[in-house]
């Protein structure tokens, strides 16, 4: 596939994320690869499978691919050294492959991307220091929780409102105070994107049990970018228990899933903390996770609105981030998650949170770039402040390690319409 | 079946609830009349069902029941007049189900309940003014939020972690922060029940669309009993996005469905707010809510020791207290929820949050009832300021009014062993 040896795409051979896909028909599962998709229901049907890998790839072409999460890594690895031997230069299974490609190789653009799996529980955690303390221009920083350099502070997130990439959504409607004092009941004024980046639960622990640090990896199928839209003036009125209807309408993810197989080669180590600085409890430290407990991984979200649409302005990027900006590591949020005997289940979501950095540029929501009185300035001389009707948001994020080959994400873009 | 006849049952024939049950085999559904359990499987195995009812039957026999919440309250309502039908003295279909009795009922004695449906999601609301504000004895009142009476304040809470009766579990362990300031991971010190009441929704709604004040009753099948186990503890120190690990432990629910149509006859008049207080708005408000929008139930708590069990000294009543304590109705919860578009699924469960009431008896979780230091006395000389090893605590409720046979929810009772 010559477009998965184009410098920049998301989907090189060493990337092999897992979707489910449709072109009319049914929804089933398929595998990125440059800008076309690897159709596991097509390989199976011209008997392209080897037999040792048939039970697999039959898993993984279902239209909902919790049972492959459930799986284990292992599992997802067998599978992509399959994949590999079907698709590299010299594999051994590419022969097959290449005879057969327009039966088993689709196009992305004319495919439409579905949920990959059925999100049982969405877990939102809070891990940039940024983002907590928001100290930006002239606004004075919130002082830090003292609990943060403890703990990954998390709530439950809505999961029934997740859509993938591409899914338009209506403002949504809610209950707020006026500064007069006043409470009405009206769409929200002030719309929100976050940039977040979240991992995907691949083999659950049982209810009672708990996942160790050093186990963790093993229990995290993927990752995908997570956009938390949020309703500023709706969640500043209601919370008082955390986050609810202000999140609630809808959250957007990327629809491929890239394993954490593939992901291996981006592990880095967590950045220390200070000799200040509280040190992780010894449930929440090992030696291995000193070592490469983190990802390497930079993220983008680009904004085009209806007037820049209309006029052919491409989307502007409005926030440049990394994954380095979060002080606790997707291990560590599997393992404090279930410290307390909570069961993860296949399917999970387990989000970072708003992905913040110390300059404006890497200000991940518009809450803490704007505050809702300093305007954003677009190309094309419109203003933000918050999102408006026809705003489109787009998350973009790669991971890059000096040596290897980039690998991305995908999409994950929504257009806001108008309220209902 | 005669014990649906005496006094005291919860389970009439005017209740019917739904539940899902096993003897040894798979598991099933089944109804509950006085001891007994009504055997679907069997019904339909022996050919006792009218034709006209049998795809109904089959989807109540299910292994799981959120296909029957799905059907909707119409499908619920004509099922139970099939049972009626079978199980009164007069019923048209008795005399068949009178031969069959040794197959088709099972005494609950020797059966084991398992958890009635799949609760894809949690919602645990905050309704009682007198559990917010919790002015017990000498402390003084917490000041109410001040949204409390313009919305049913909630949030995400964890699913997966739900148990049915009699299934008992480990102290759960935690991080806290101690008095001298340091931080430990450790067994929670403050465990602690909450009695709380929650619905299940029956059809969903679709994500982006509302459901009106007036509608929200069709969307709920039923109703059970809530114990919403907290660590005190881990809450405190967690807690900055709403609470987390501290309930994520375990939920205890009764395993019978209460169907809406059989509380159909206990809907009364919600409270009227006093003339100085913020009426609800509009999309939270109408004529007919104002009539009957909510329910008259009564709960009680039971607790027994281990010493007490060991002595043979019965479960000491607790907590007395009424649903008519929360400010908010599960329509009001219900209309809210999906206010901003948000999505409910068949089988989501609502709780209304601790139903304590002014009086100390009626302080319904031990934070408010000892505040960790007013020990509550037990009737054999122990005391309990929080929950310890081998306590075991009950929830009961009746559905009561004048005129009308009470009906019951059953149990809701759950032991804690040691910390793992």
């Amino acid at each position: 596939v010559a477009s998965a040896c184009r410098a920049g795409t998301d989907f090189p051979l060493q990337n092999l994320p897992h979707g489910v896909f449709s072109t009319g028909g049914a929804a089933r599962g398929g595998v990125a690869i440059g800008d076309e998709i690897l159709d596991l229901q097509a390989l199976l049907e011209l008997n392209l499978v080897p037999r040792s890998l048939g039970e697999l790839v039959g898993v993984a072409a279902r239209s909902s691919l919790n049972h492959l999460a459930a799986l284990g890594n292992d599992a997802a690895a067998e599978l992509r050294a399959g994949f590999v031997d079907m698709l590299a230069t010299d594999g051994a299974l590419r022969g097959d492959v290449e005879r057969h490609a327009g039966l088993v190789l689709v196009p992305q653009r004319l495919a439409t991307m579905h949920l990959p799996l059925c999100i049982g529980s969405f877990t939102d955690f809070m891990t940039s220091v940024y983002h907590v303390t928001a100290a930006r221009r002239s606004r004075p920083a919130r002082p830090l929780n003292d609990n943060f350099l403890h703990l990954p502070v998390a709530y439950n997130s809505r999961a029934t409102s997740i859509t993938q990439d591409g899914v338009p959504f209506p403002r949504p409607w809610g209950q707020r105070r006026e500064a007069d004092g006043s409470v009405v009941f009206a769409p929200t004024a002030m719309l929100d994107f976050e940039l977040e980046f979240g991992a995907i639960i691949g083999r659950g622990n049982a209810l009672g049990s708990r996942i160790s640090l050093d186990d963790a990896g093993h229990h995290i199928f993927g990752y995908v970018l997570v956009n938390d839209w949020s309703a500023r003036d709706i969640q500043q009125w209601e919370s008082r228990l955390g986050p609810f209807l202000g999140k609630s309408f809808r959250t957007t993810i990327s629809p491929w899933i890239v394993t954490a197989t593939a992901l291996a080669p981006f592990h880095v180590a967590p950045k220390p903390r200070s000799s200040e600085q509280p040190q992780p409890l010894s449930y929440l430290d090992s030696p291995a996770h000193r070592r490469d407990g983190a990802l390497s991984v930079s993220f983008e979200v680009h904004l085009q609105t209806a007037r820049m649409r209309a006029t052919g302005i491409a989307p502007a990027r409005i926030v440049t981030t990394e994954l380095a900006y979060c002080a606790w590591s997707f291990p560590q949020m599997v393992t404090h998650h279930t410290s307390n005997g909570c069961n993860l289940e296949p399917g999970d979501l387990l989000s970072c949170g708003t992905i913040s950095g110390p300059a404006d540029e890497s200000a991940a929501c518009l809450f803490e770039r704007t505050a809702g009185t300093l305007p954003l300035d677009l190309p094309n001389g419109e203003q933000r402040c918050w999102l408006e009707d026809g705003d489109e948001i787009t998350l973009i994020g790669r991971a890059r390690r000096e040596g290897y080959v980039d690998i991305g994400f995908g999409r994950c873009g929504a257009r806001i319409l108008p309220a209902h």
